[in-house]
């Protein structure tokens, strides 16, 4: 389509996309040649870099050590990340706001990264927190029915709060089942202030495409705005927002920031993440469709050692021998990606990279440990998430009148 | 736009009707020479004429004359009106729906007709009643805001409830009160069946159009699924539905005819009205934007006798004398269609166009019987609107656990 005049004007965006062979929108993500170029992104969506120096002053502020996937540069990019701590540091408070479409049974462990995360800032900063579970936009754009979309929100509810979140600052909800009202009202708002060659630049949707995926933007866009839960927050219409995310969201808060002036609400601030990789390698981010790509949370320890020991790529040399001379590529390890994210001792991680690094210790070794890791963590979710009844269920998903605890 | 490929590959009912100089759809009515030819509308639009034999089936059924709207061929089109009269006739209901735009505070006569034809078949069929006020509409389409738009609907809500619905039968909402829940459900079903090139073709919309046009057709769509309204109708979700609109509104429920059978919903039915005209001529719909073209339900019998004097467009000739040689062109005159309209006997009616025509009685003693037929309805409409309490606007519109009368 690169040839036809409605293309080339409306879709420049997308188009830059496919020149740099790196596609990163909320339905695709995909490396050009050497994996996702997280500079590039950075520098084409227009948000910031997140430094030590701002990682130091969240430490500062929250009295607390930073989290490894701030330390580690998980969560690498940011928008008006500093405006929030201003404001946290004069004594006022903002709310969090993460989400997730319900497209499967069980979360996978690249999902439970920015539960995990954002359940640090909440304990952190005593934030309220609100989490959207888009079962209509998975309605929309997989096949399925109402109710499976709704059911799918429901059982994954569950795994979130899974997570610890802190019941009194908390409310989860289901498109399917919470909007309307005054959420409905800034839904036609934001509606107003985007064209569809907007949508078409930010989104890449084409005139083929049905009006459902057209029409829901906003619908992700207006979490974002405290006005939306008019009960929850009750009226405190410019409380300022700050968004966990993986980067690959951000389309939608660029749309979200551009409108949020022209409908006189506060533009929400963005922390955003590097994808979690999948065990066959960094280029991708894990898919729930292929279940050898990814750890459950409903996995087995022997699933994950099998899964571990099978499938995560290996930076280790092809023979024991080689591999004691030459030592192991970190660069493209599996095992040591995940085990920056899991592994929650910085001394452990650098000893054990280190070892890796100059052949010292064999890949095996380092599976065997990862295995524990994941194992550990899989386990005490399993218990937490035994522990979620269908009341505590309710109760932060249909009790939509609940105040939260700002 | 004709040149272009995206025009020409995706509007084509559009470009028929610029071809025809005649223009009809929801946001614009305008006439080629000679007015609008209502023929061609039918079989551009695809739907039935409504024939002496429907009529006649419609008194049978109902045991009452036909509605002098019917008789007089001012509802002049439908839509499997004769599965709604099979329906009726093996002793089952169905449900009506129709409603309005809010976009002004009073309404004119030609926004009273749909609403006294609907009084008439709920009258007559003793059926249910949902009434849409499509607030979310006029502040996508009007520079209004969200509270204006939703003051205007419970305004125009009391004229309409003073059209004399019955109570235990009606449901009258607006959008930004009501869109959640099921109604919600289906709005996302609908907009999945429905692309971008579809809205294009059907609605005309430009790439430049905000998607709160795009995102509004399902929202108007809804209302024709029983299953939108849960507890208004108990789960009673293969109810039929009939439409009485004027004919503007069809594209909407072409679109809707179009998904019901692929979401597993019934097709809704329609019957269909020409324009009221305005007090200028009929070449267009009355205007609620130029005061002098409208009679509104809020005028005093002076205004009346001033507007109508002043502004009802003549067949009468030019001299008395003349006018008793030729006599009136009843095709054109204004107030012989206004009484066409509202003057219930059909004898009178006959005579006063017989006089008229043969020139036997002038303009001005026209413009006093229509003036007298005018005033009087006013008055009763503006005595029944003064009985509307807030309470029964609140019951008819925001009890919306209400279970419809079937």
């Amino acid at each position: 389509g690169e040839g036809e005049l409605a293309m080339a004007s409306v879709a420049p965006e997308v188009e830059k996309k496919e020149e740099e062979e790196q596609v990163v929108n909320p339905w695709e993500v995909s490396a050009g040649k050497g994996g996702i170029d997280y500079d590039k992104l950075v520098d084409q969506f227009g948000c910031q870099r997140l430094d030590a120096a701002l990682i130091d002053r969240i430490a500062r502020l929250t009295g607390r050590p930073p989290h490894r996937f701030l330390r580690r540069g998980l969560f690498f990019a940011h928008r008006d990340l500093n405006e929030i701590l201003d404001i946290y540091e004069k004594g006022d408070k903002f709310y969090l706001y993460t989400g997730r479409g319900p497209s499967s049974e069980a979360l996978h462990l690249g999902h439970l990264v920015p539960f995990m995360f954002t359940k640090y800032l909440q304990d952190a900063f005593k934030v309220p927190l609100v989490i959207q579970l888009t079962d209509d936009e998975k309605f929309l754009w997989k096949n399925l029915t109402v109710e499976e979309s709704k059911r799918l929100a429901r059982e994954n509810a569950k795994d979130i709060i899974a997570c610890g979140f802190d019941v009194e600052r908390t409310f989860i909800f289901s498109d399917f089942n919470f909007v309307g009202g005054a959420f409905y009202e800034n839904m036609v708002k934001v509606a107003r202030c985007v064209t569809y060659n907007k949508v078409v630049g930010i989104f890449g949707f084409t005139p083929e495409d049905h009006i459902g995926k057209i029409s829901f933007p906003p619908v992700q866009a207006v979490p974002s705005f405290p006005s939306s839960f008019p009960k929850h927050f009750s009226g405190n219409d410019q409380l300022r927002c700050l968004i966990p995310c993986a980067i690959d969201q951000d389309p939608y808060f660029r749309m979200t920031r551009d409108v949020a002036p022209r409908i006189g609400y506060q533009k929400p601030a963005l922390i955003e993440s590097r994808f979690f990789p999948a065990l066959q390698g960094e280029n991708t981010k894990m898919s729930a469709s292929d279940p050898n790509s990814a750890i459950y949370v409903t996995d087995s320890t022997k699933d994950i050692k099998t899964k571990v020991n099978k499938y995560a790529f290996s930076g280790g040399q092809d023979s024991v021998e080689l591999h004691r001379k030459l030592g192991a590529n970190l660069e493209v390890d599996v095992s040591i990606k995940y085990l920056n994210f899991f592994l929650e001792d910085d001394d452990e991680l650098e000893r054990i990279k280190k070892a890796y690094k100059e052949g010292r210790m064999l890949t095996g070794e380092v599976k065997q440990l990862l295995v524990t890791v994941l194992s550990e963590m899989v386990e005490r979710h399993k218990r937490a998430r035994a522990r979620v009844t269908e009341e505590v269920c309710n109760i932060i998903c249909y009790h939509i009148h609940l105040v939260l605890y700002i």
